[in-house]
């Protein structure tokens, strides 16, 4: 496979992140061709460059300026100031991508009139290889043949290829927020009522395995259990004047319970 | 392993639901004595029964009266009634014990004097066989011997095994509800508004096996992500406009997200 990427289109991964890092760590596993990194840590971009073969740099003045695509994967509110600073040094007909589920692609608009979004939807971690075949990779871009290109490149890393415009992705963020972050936040409430009570998390982490596990063939809405979804009043009664001691706690225990009972009814 | 179960004490489950089901197939695995399993559906009774070769019946009048332990893994709402019921029938100086995290084991109390919990905290599905060796199991009885005794059977069944009193399960209870049930609303609010907006469930599936993933082991509140952590104001205002159209749902986000920017500070 590698043998073959000088013929491949390059890449300039911008970013040494979580995303950066899984992203062209992948990339350059499914022989696609990094030419080079960045990264404004001169040692994560050596790290990096030399993990994936690529070349290196910690200074956005030498990035290549003739690269097939450009992949930002930096915090979403540098993506706008990287994209102007770049468009000072490369190719003005260059395609410029993000890799940001909340920005709106038209961030890069001003500086090049070739943009799009390249958005692997899923939480990375810099330490643990994540399962990339089956990771939505949602890609949008300003034009089509473009588009079609990035399609090429995430059918190498994912088998799951969606097009979503910016709004759709906005859309698809708000949702991942419920599913990931907001979740996690249950889970650490979880945590911190039974810590509060010096009872271990281990508790509940089986439980919280089988709740996602259990939606991997089916849809969560049909799989609703509880005191809320049953109706049983008691229990919820009796969960509530534990709470009381917290009211922020006790707050979002009757919204939800609240929102699940109406959901059924 | 089963030819052993002769000499070991006799149980009777009383319930075939998704606990009844699951609990007596994994105690005959193990080489435990179910001797009789109750249902109040024939079928369902004969149907377990004749699965770990066990006597079934759906007549509580015949009930074995002399085993070593009842287990009532019977509706929460019916477990003070069937122990009174039983009370007519079986040794009042039997172990009746239910499987309920939010019962008090004292409903038992009045119709027998040796009573207790055996919970296996878990969310059981019928036909889905659970990861039993890593599901907690949390032991209460009226009697140290008796619990001890609970121990030895736990023990067979899983590696996890708890004392918890009636307080320190109904807390437990509690943090199960926001784990469980609370996780899987959000879930199920990710797949509402993906839907609503024609967008498949699927794009979220593997964060949210992510996310519970990454809590094997470590802490849901140090693996806090989004916009409410980051502090990202700018995403979670064009979030609320999005959600505006549903005022439950917008309550929701910033209820969580409070929460999420309280406990950070």
């Amino acid at each position: 496979m590698k043998k073959q990427s000088k013929n491949r289109p390059s890449i300039v991964l911008i970013g040494s992140g979580n995303m950066g890092t899984q992203l062209s760590k992948r990339l350059f596993q499914k022989g696609q061709n990094v030419v080079q990194v960045f990264s404004r840590k001169a040692e994560k971009a050596e790290k990096l460059g030399k993990a994936i073969k690529a070349d290196f740099t910690n200074d956005l003045k030498k990035i290549r300026v003739d690269a097939d695509l450009y992949i930002l994967a930096v915090h979403d509110d540098f993506i706008g100031s990287v994209a102007k600073k770049m468009s000072k040094i490369i190719h003005p007909n260059s395609l410029v991508t993000h890799t940001s589920g909340s920005t709106p692609s038209t961030v890069i608009e001003p500086h090049f009139k070739r943009f799009g979004v390249f958005y692997p939807l899923q939480t990375f971690n810099i330490h643990k290889k994540p399962a990339w075949s089956q990771i939505p990779v949602c890609l949008h871009a300003s034009d089509e043949s473009d588009l079609n290109f990035l399609k090429k490149i995430a059918n190498a890393i994912s088998q799951k290829v969606y097009f979503l415009n910016d709004e759709q992705r906005g859309i698809a963020h708000v949702a991942a927020v419920f599913a990931n972050n907001f979740s996690n936040h249950v889970f650490a409430i979880a945590q911190e009522i039974l810590e509060k009570e010096d009872l271990p998390f281990d508790l509940v982490r089986p439980l919280i395995l089988e709740t996602a596990n259990k939606i991997r063939n089916a849809n969560p809405n049909a799989m609703q259990t509880g005191p809320a979804v049953r109706g049983d009043d008691e229990t919820i009664q009796r969960h509530l004047e534990y709470l009381k001691k917290d009211k922020d706690l006790k707050a979002i225990y009757q919204l939800l319970t609240q929102h699940i009972k109406k959901e059924k009814s």
